[in-house]
């Protein structure tokens, strides 16, 4: 699967290094009222785009997610994020789709974000940077469809924060998107969601490394405060079932006890705590702590219904596409009840929605995972629209 | 309720400012291999033993908690920890039941733990101190009634990590309990609630400031990574419908704003980040970041069943006490089904056993909170046994 030759556009494309890269003027209008100019995309494309230029499918990622869905990371190496989902014979499939995935705004695998230059000081954002919110991610995007063309999405689809953006693109671009796939998300975030976060953005300001996110200039990054911001978050992404399944209480194994023992000391005597040690060191290779901040913050400040005087059916009365929503019953980050509440308010709306709850071990991490019926879902879903 | 003059006894007590403490020669033997001698317990008591020594109450504390359950906390001046439970015309009455409360060993009220002083050494322990076990907590306390000439326990009576000694009691000293109410616990940690525990460790750990536990020198002590520990911990310790009742999206009050406003930074907009803020930043003007290591570790390492080939029931077959069992419907951290498990392995082994699921908006604190059914079962339960 090759990357597609890019249109013709009015911007070239250049390489970084990361993948496919593009710079546009913008501005973009933030929500916060910041106009944001330049604004750098780095997405990447698979498949072709065909003739009538009907065959177009956004995937949007979660929180930590990237453009590599579907290749390996360019700096882990490991295969894409979706591998799952899209690829030859998958229900995304760049035989029959133009496959466009775009790091979120405030991400930093090549997008604008924190760590991206300062076109006016000449030095990284850092704490600079705008704050975004869900709707800025999804109007980049919009940038970047214009810049390759595409005027009309087939569809759009993520998981998570993936999720959320699916759901505000009908929202915000009414007549471009002929449906829309929201798996394991929300249409706000509470409460709870919001604590989770704000223990990570605590832990990460909390490292002195962090220095008030101007880290940049020695490479010195608050790693130790992200990577228990990681931990934690990690922990929401699985079931309770699923953890003790895969680890339960079973002790690390040690080369004088290959069944593991207490040591009565404070090393990962637990499995699990090696695990999520692993976890948290092996992402801040990765990621940006600042980017962190950011995009949690989005996360957080994410209710659909807001801009729509609280009334979450309005904000879909103006929108033409069908939906597609669908939970896993062990997800307790983003519980079925909140995936209920979006699927009232499009039948309010009266909007096409269909809706499936999945039964899964693996909690909210579930739409990554192997889940068969997830791929039925989706592809027949997809496959209903073009047909 | 001012506290009962001590029984006569072999060692002298002596007030610390920290209300009443003991030393004792030990060596307690801990489930280490350590003998640790001497042995520091700090205790309150409310009520008078009667004459024939059969209205003893004990009550065990929390994670956090301390002996200060029904008079005011020495550091904060607020009320005890369980002035709910405790008191006059309360279920547990001093004017029917001498109630002794002793801070646990590994804590930082006054018990030993790792911030007392190593007589060897003549400095704090830190983290030579040896690792201990609920058993080793208990194993504490039955010293601490020796001393008080207390043989036998009307009750045994914990919620929480309180539950977990309540529980591990009579099958340490079968001879020793006539009654145990265990609460909101269970008989082992999960592969989730190690977890949990494991990202606050790896959050105090990584503060520079936690120095390898070397900090009670110059009392710079790590305190914004003990303040990150107790916010994830906090959320754990409420529901998710509570946590949307009590805060929801509801945004700070500002002098500008008085129903609040997104700021577009990184300042706590919502309620519910400026109050786990607060939790994190009062917790750690009372609470030891040592003793959190110490204590959270003897937690993860709380398997019942371990000791007994594996069953639990096998664990309880010598028991001779009643048990009551009372859990939250909405507590995640310790659920129901926990509870289900004690209660099968009681019934496995004979032992009268009593259990409810209570209901409640609060979560795992609900039994810190106001829960009238919860004073109601408890005081039902203590009366059966004094007829």
């Amino acid at each position: 699967m090759a990357p597609a030759p890019a249109p013709t556009a009015p911007h070239s494309d250049s390489r970084f290094g990361l993948g496919r890269q593009v710079r546009l003027d913008g501005p973009l209008r933030l929500d916060s009222g910041v106009a944001l100019a330049p604004v750098d995309i780095a997405y990447e494309t698979y498949g072709s785009l065909n003739a009538d230029r009907s065959n177009a499918v956004l995937i949007c990622h979660a929180l930590t997610g990237d453009q590599y869905l579907a290749s390996p990371h360019p700096l882990t190496g490991k295969p894409g994020w979706w591998w799952r989902m899209v690829g030859e014979g998958k229900p995304v499939d760049p035989a029959r789709h133009f496959i466009v995935c775009a790091n979120v705004l405030g991400s930093c695998m090549g997008s604008s974000g924190p760590a991206s230059v300062d076109p006016v000081r000449d030095e990284p954002f850092a704490m600079r940077f705008p704050v975004i919110t869900i709707g800025d991610m999804v109007r980049a995007q919009a940038m970047l469809l214009n810049h390759l063309g595409i005027e009309r999405l087939s569809a759009v689809i993520g998981g998570s924060m993936g999720g959320m953006q699916a759901l505000t693109w009908p929202t915000l671009y009414p007549d471009r998107v002929e449906s829309a796939i929201v798996i394991a998300s929300t249409a706000r975030h509470s409460a709870q969601n919001i604590a989770f976060h704000e223990v990570g953005r605590q832990a990460i300001m909390a490292d002195p490394r962090w220095r008030g996110g101007n880290y940049y200039g020695d490479n010195d990054v608050p790693s130790a405060g992200l990577a228990v911001a990681r931990m934690a978050a990690h922990i929401t992404y699985l079931s309770e079932a699923g953890l003790t399944e895969k680890f339960g209480r079973r002790l690390q194994a040690r080369p004088d006890s290959p069944g593991g023992q207490k040591t009565f000391g404070f090393d990962a005597d637990f499995q699990v705590e090696s695990y999520l040690r692993h976890q948290g060191l092996s992402f801040v290779e990765r990621f940006d702590a600042n980017s962190y901040l950011y995009i949690t913050r989005a996360m957080d400040y994410y209710d659909l219904a807001e801009d729509h005087e609280g009334s979450l059916a309005r904000a879909f009365a103006r929108t033409k596409a069908r939906f597609c929503v669908v939970s896993f019953d062990t997800d307790w980050l983003y519980p079925t009840a909140e995936s209920r509440v979006i699927v009232h308010a499009l039948n309010a709306s009266g909007a096409q929605a269909s809706f499936v709850e999945l039964s899964s071990p693996f909690g909210h991490d579930a739409f990554l995972l192997e889940a068969p019926e997830l791929n039925r879902v989706v592809d027949g879903f997809l496959r209903a629209g073009e047909r």
